[in-house]
């Protein structure tokens, strides 16, 4: 394989086909070990002039590249598993402007979540879609995995605060997709297929963002059930009412007693509902109006905290998954992932979880974004039990099954990478997989990006030598 | 050209050649009869079965399909330049389901916004992004050109309330684009490149919308002002400072003027803004926070009106357009059409248009919904004055590329059609639009659907003996 053409574009220092950088571009947060991939070569690029020209000249040297940021996607969407050239993007990061006045600012693909806050912040503005990762991933993951987070409920999902974004495509061409302007009308919508895509269509280099005005109050509580179908319900039941309400995170009682067994946390051994309200005014009428539809599903109690109570609340609900992984190491995490349906499905689905779960005696935690139908799952088996994980395995592809019965996505914000490949012909049907592939082929006809994400095997998307 | 393959698919009264069904396919309401251009056939299929083996045949017998709804667009969308067929979608019209628990409607292409608007008012509910001319309007015609409103500033466009659309491709394949999910990270986002590719790259057979609650409380008003600049600077200020306002529309003096002389009207003879809220508490105190923003532009008076008065307010607002046309018989209107910028270019612009005018003596009535930038104006000249027309059309070419310079967008909710297709370039870069070509030539790879639309004449959208 001929990397040489890499030496006349960018300096020695951002390039490396060292061993640790290698390794540390073979995995992400969702892949294991025993699944690293490395690539041949990593490259640092810091413009979008090196962009383009990288691509160029991998599209003619018949080279995959994978685009990498920090890492933390959960589905093998920059695990390079064609190897070729693994592109990092996190040296490109930089706030390029702000506009306080538009509610705008430009921001290179590396730039993270605190970053991107600070900078807003400057001018009492705030990007609201962030993700729980945010802290420590970046906005061209984001966006190259559709994110979305905890006050999607209110603000939407990353896609809604894109206006527009730079593309660098395959054959080095950089193109514009989206407007400045609040609305366009004008020629075919590329900015929201590039977001989403997993870096398999273009490299994003700069991305202007919407940003909303800090609301002036924010209030957190949150609410103790006697039983997951009340917390369920509960949830589904405000959101349906029209309660202006900024985040509600379901929490139940064995994702509750992981954490509380893996931070030294406190609590109540019950599933839980976590609020927050973001208003500019009236925002004590709001929570009267919510404190009613709570208890009419029988909360054993609802509880406004203080912003330091509730910042640790919030603490604990980031760092769940981490809790459910700690808990016990001689469990093994099986994941039906980030399943999404139409909330009226919200609780029959939690239903058939638990239900599984007791039936095949595996641990099921559950909790995520209910107001968005978006339930975090796991499926936890002992790890040297080949039956107990053949049954976990059987229980989550039986709720990804479930899911795209009732009408639900195999993922709400996390992407397909690697792992969901093969529910996509099931979730679309073949001729709409048949279509996003011949988007793929007009787009980058050599498959130099990102080969082998998205697409079920039977599509093949790898440069010729590379099947 | 061969249409007997029509028999094989459709009765005969849904086939028409006849001089009268050919003509009302000619022109939209931006075409005027000198540039009417008849389809051979007009067909009015009223099942996803009879428009897939429509376009399979079209495609196999190398014929142009034009799609047709309401024929309200601005810009030439459904005028069949190269002649074939026009595919009238206007019988496929029924409500499919309701699922209010989801906030979800299923309904086919040329549901109208009244059935829209009853079918989920049953439930408590409305679809809010409707455009001004909703009443006698497609929710295809919407879906196909990217549409928006006078309540976008609140709610959004209607490309943010579909969640999956049903769409049949020129090779007569049916596809899900979208998810009835809230959210979705699964392979491309298809859906949104549907929506606003004016019919040439698929015909949409279904929707699902989401729908909201109606508001408990809605209150309209109005506040008049001194001057142009103080009206939309305080416009700008409302949104900017978050107030909650569900539509704030722009008015100047010369449009009210206008409008007093079509219809009777008694609007003051200045510059003007209608305003309506939604809430389901609070409203006073939001009133009175917008009222204490429009206070610091000096207005002439704010009034809250009665329900009554408001809704012929937002009658006169919606039959503006009209009135500006009818003014004067002896006067030609040119269109710079919807321009749409970043609202802190609102003001500057308004201001250009204007000087524009004084400079060459025309007069440039402009309204819209400037809370999303976005700006309707239009150029009158005397029609009989041949140096004044080109003057006006002058005119109208500066107002667009002043909004492109300042980073605007040439139509922020009418389309491209045939009308915009020479700013595409200017627009977005020449590899941006080739791009957008690769994706139709992927889809469409035949030219079957809506060729000489969108793309300028540089690129071929034509099937092969067309050109």
């Amino acid at each position: 394989m001929d990397y040489d053409f890499l030496f006349g574009i960018l300096d020695e220092r951002s390039i490396s086909t060292g061993d640790s950088a290698r390794m540390e571009h073979a995995t992400d947060w969702g892949t294991d070990d025993a699944n690293a991939s490395p690539p041949d070569v990593v490259v640092y690029p810091t413009t979008t002039d090196e962009i383009s020209a990288i691509l160029a000249g991998a599209t003619e040297h018949n080279v995959p590249v994978t685009p990498y940021a920090a890492g933390t996607s959960l589905d093998g969407q920059p695990v390079p598993v064609h190897e070729g050239i693994s592109m990092n993007l996190t040296r490109m990061n930089e706030i390029l402007d702000v506009r306080p006045e538009d509610f705008q600012i430009d921001v290179q693909p590396g730039v993270m979540g605190p970053a991107l806050e600070q900078a807003a912040g400057k001018h009492g503005l705030f990007f609201p879609p962030l993700p729980s990762s945010s802290d420590i991933s970046t906005i061209g993951g984001m966006i190259a995995n559709a994110a979305s987070g905890m006050q999607t409920v209110k603000y939407g999902e990353v896609a809604d605060w894109i206006l527009e974004l730079e593309v660098v495509l395959a054959d080095g061409s950089v193109i514009t997709a989206g407007s400045k302007a609040p609305k366009t009308s004008a020629g075919y919508n590329l900015r929201d297929l590039f977001v989403g895509s997993e870096g398999t269509l273009g490299v994003v280099t700069r991305a202007t963002l919407k940003l909303a005005g800090r609301p002036a109050q924010i209030r957190g509580g949150r609410a103790i059930f006697e039983t997951l179908d009340d917390a369920t319900d509960a949830v589904t039941d405000v959101v349906r009412s029209g309660v202006d309400i900024a985040k509600i995170e379901l929490i139940d009682a064995e994702s509750a007693m992981m954490s509380n067994a893996v931070t030294g946390n406190a609590l109540p051994d019950a599933p839980m509902v976590f609020l927050e309200f973001h208003a500019d005014h009236g925002i004590d009428e709001e929570i009267a109006f919510c404190r009613s539809l709570l208890e009419q599903h029988s909360p054993d109690r609802f509880e406004i905290a203080d912003s330091e109570e509730m910042d640790e609340l919030w603490q604990t609900r980031r760092e769940l998954q981490f809790a459910i992984e700690e808990y016990n190491p001689e469990l093994q995490a099986v994941y039906p992932g980030d399943v999404t349906v139409p909330i009226s499905e919200c609780s029959p689905l939690i239903r058939y979880i638990k239900s599984l779960g007791a039936e095949h005696d595996l641990l099921t935690p559950c909790f995520g974004h209910v107001g968005d139908g978006n339930i975090h799952s796991t499926v936890l088996a002992d790890a040297d039990d080949e039956r107990a994980l053949d049954r976990a395995r059987a229980v989550s592809e039986a709720i990804v099954e479930r899911t795209l019965e009732v009408g639900g996505t195999s993922t709400g914000e996390h992407g397909i990478g690697l792992d969901k490949r093969n529910y996509l012909v099931a979730e679309y049907g073949e001729e709409t997989v048949e279509a996003m592939y011949a988007v793929k082929r007009a787009l980058d006809p050599t498959g130099t990006l990102n080969p082998g994400k998205i697409f079920p095997e039977q599509f093949d998307t790898a440069p010729a030598d590379r099947h």
